[in-house]
């Protein structure tokens, strides 16, 4: 058994979980004026995508992203152009443990704000420039937290690491396996990293930046350490930021979505889509009608950025896929990598000529040629059988 | 005075220096198939961006690369295919320990190969997968292995390490501000390294990673520790390739070369670029007449890939254009990211039309189109003045 993963077999959907995400960081190692929290990636600020990563799931049920003073303004707007739910705004302190410690006590203390949110039972502290970050790590944070008061992400060392003299001369080296570079996600009983952080020394707010080391101290907790992926690094550099950047357009690429108003069609062509490409591409299967304008759709794609594989078996309407491009464009997606839409209509008529006109094949090419420009390329696709 | 230069302002030219590149890797942590150093960035290997690296650098005599037995025949193709030269290839050994010591041995032993090469005074070790190696650090590890035995390149702790208990609980976090991680390149006097290698156990050639411990161990030599920049970083994970990717295309973008047959022109309008672009962009300037076909200036370029400004203040003459294309394509440098050619025709004529005709415009219009296909453009400038 998983021991990172509870022994008990209890989803963190059993109990009340708060994230809080600093993100009062200045950015001067990556070299721009630029926060590197609020540097745009495909269009978008790093901390919407570490925001996203926990809104996604639904047993967080806050999220408290900590920001200097002076970036307020700058949040609010954030969370209002992305349409971010279930975020608090704080203010941070000078340093990194300062700003956690104020996102803390919005559960406890209403010191800062007007409000007390509910106080959780585990509280999930990620980084805002991290936002590579998935359910299934944080999970089991969560539920080792549970368990044993304190957990943390960690992942093998890439560069070995040494103790440097005064002088500037090599001390000692350790010996890499024995050691790990501690990562993000940790979780921590709530009272646990509360208690750490009111007893914690000025110094320790001051120069410290490790949450595992304080539970550690002051509450003789030792953490739960979670062997999470190589996706959890931190955006450190400029370099990070590049690396982001094609990360993000690569996971937008392999992702697809198949509609359609008829529920075999869509399990049917789900089915195979998943089976012939599920190495390579990640296929989600939904039967609805676009025309209803439903709103599972709506929220299904507001986070998320999918090409998109429309079934047809009725009589071709392009006012349905102008729906799912008005949907696109409202959700607020960067759109700056091309979204593929191939639109797939069956028919099973007798006839074996063609069912859609030369007037309608006109109308989509005109259709295709205008979605172009928002970067939404549309393919057409028909398919006769018997 | 900076300790890492050496303190007798002696320069790495007057001694004689190698550099042995272990690329015996077999990138497992990048999750394909291909070894890290093989990977193709910008359409060429990663390796060949660090042999490149070492090679315009003129007082590195020799450029050992050390490839597993299977990978031999790649390297020599690679090696022919980017022209490289001074490099010899080693077979290396199990463990990268044994793969260095297999490098050193060219100098020592002629047991792998039926050269001897020159025993080096200094000797450089460089991992083939970090590309961006500039010659300030190679410089100034080398100039401190040459007073002190020993020198390696650090950069500060991204993450904070920690121990963990074999039950895999925290043990203790170190402080982050008395550690450092090592990085590449170290040089060593050759002497030194060699004899670590030599008294050296094999356990410590099977699980050993870091020469600097060898140098401490061994011969009880503390390495004076270099302070790198954040180029150094090695490609560990596939988005280090992407991050590497996104850094050759910025600096490609970010050279520009002026080419002129004027002695003056090129003096003064070099200076001037590089006056008003010295913060944005790098300004080389080289007088020659192109149509010579002058191996310096082909030599100048076999690695790098710059734009051009070409200036002319005779009549216009689209052969010598042609010939820095041709130059530009027998090189093999990787066109992927397009290169800007701009031919600047100086006119002090006294002739107030333009002394380019319709006629000479058209060739270049035309001439401009067909190198497109191959990813240079080509504008035209015309600057009269009296």
């Amino acid at each position: 058994m998983d021991p990172g993963t509870g022994s008990r077999g209890v989803s963190p959907a059993a109990m009340a979980v708060a994230a809080v995400l600093p993100a009062g960081g200045s950015g001067e190692r990556l070299g721009g004026a630029t926060p590197k929290q609020f540097c745009a990636v495909q269009g978008r600020p790093l901390v919407s995508f570490a925001v996203r990563a926990m809104e996604r799931i639904n047993w967080i049920s806050d999220i408290i992203v900590v920001v200097s003073p002076e970036n307020v303004e700058t949040m609010k707007s954030i969370i209002e152009k992305y349409g971010h739910k279930r975020v608090t705004i704080v203010k941070g302190g000078i340093t990194r443990h300062r700003s956690i410690f104020n996102g803390l006590k919005v559960f406890a203390e209403n010191q800062f704000s007007n409000y007390l949110l509910q106080k959780p039972e585990v509280v999930i502290i990620h980084d805002a420039v991290r936002p590579f970050v998935e359910e299934d790590i944080l999970s089991k944070v969560v539920m080792a937290a549970k368990e044993h008061g304190a957990a943390g992400a960690i992942r093998p060392l890439v560069s070995t690491v040494i103790a440097s003299a005064p002088d500037g001369f090599l001390d000692h080296s350790l010996e890499r396996a024995k050691y790990r570079a501690s990562e993000m996600p940790q979780a921590f009983l709530f009272d646990i990293i509360y208690q750490a952080y009111q007893q914690c020394t000025d110094y320790d707010l001051d120069y410290g930046t490790e949450c595992l080391h304080l539970a550690l101290k002051y509450c003789k907790t030792n953490a739960k350490l979670v062997e999470g992926t190589a996706d959890l690094w931190k955006v450190t550099y400029k370099r990070d930021l590049y690396a982001a950047e094609s990360i993000i357009k690569d996971s937008l690429s392999q992702q697809v979505c198949v509609i359609a108003d008829v529920k075999e069609a869509v399990a049917q062509v789900g089915f195979r889509l998943h089976e012939s490409l599920k190495s390579q591409i990640e296929v989600e299967a939904i039967s609805i009608s676009l025309s209803k304008n439903d709103s599972h759709l709506q929220n299904d794609f507001s986070g998320e950025c999918c090409n998109f594989v429309c079934i047809n078996d009725k009589k071709y309407d392009i006012g349905e896929t102008q729906q799912l491009v008005d949907m696109l464009e409202k959700s607020n997606i960067p759109l700056l990598y091309p979204v593929v839409l191939i639109l797939v209509h069956l028919d099973s008529s007798e006839s074996v000529s063609f069912s859609i006109g030369v007037e309608e094949l006109t109308r989509i090419k005109k259709f295709a040629s205008e979605v172009k420009k928002k970067n939404i390329l549309v393919y057409g696709l028909l398919i006769q059988y018997k």
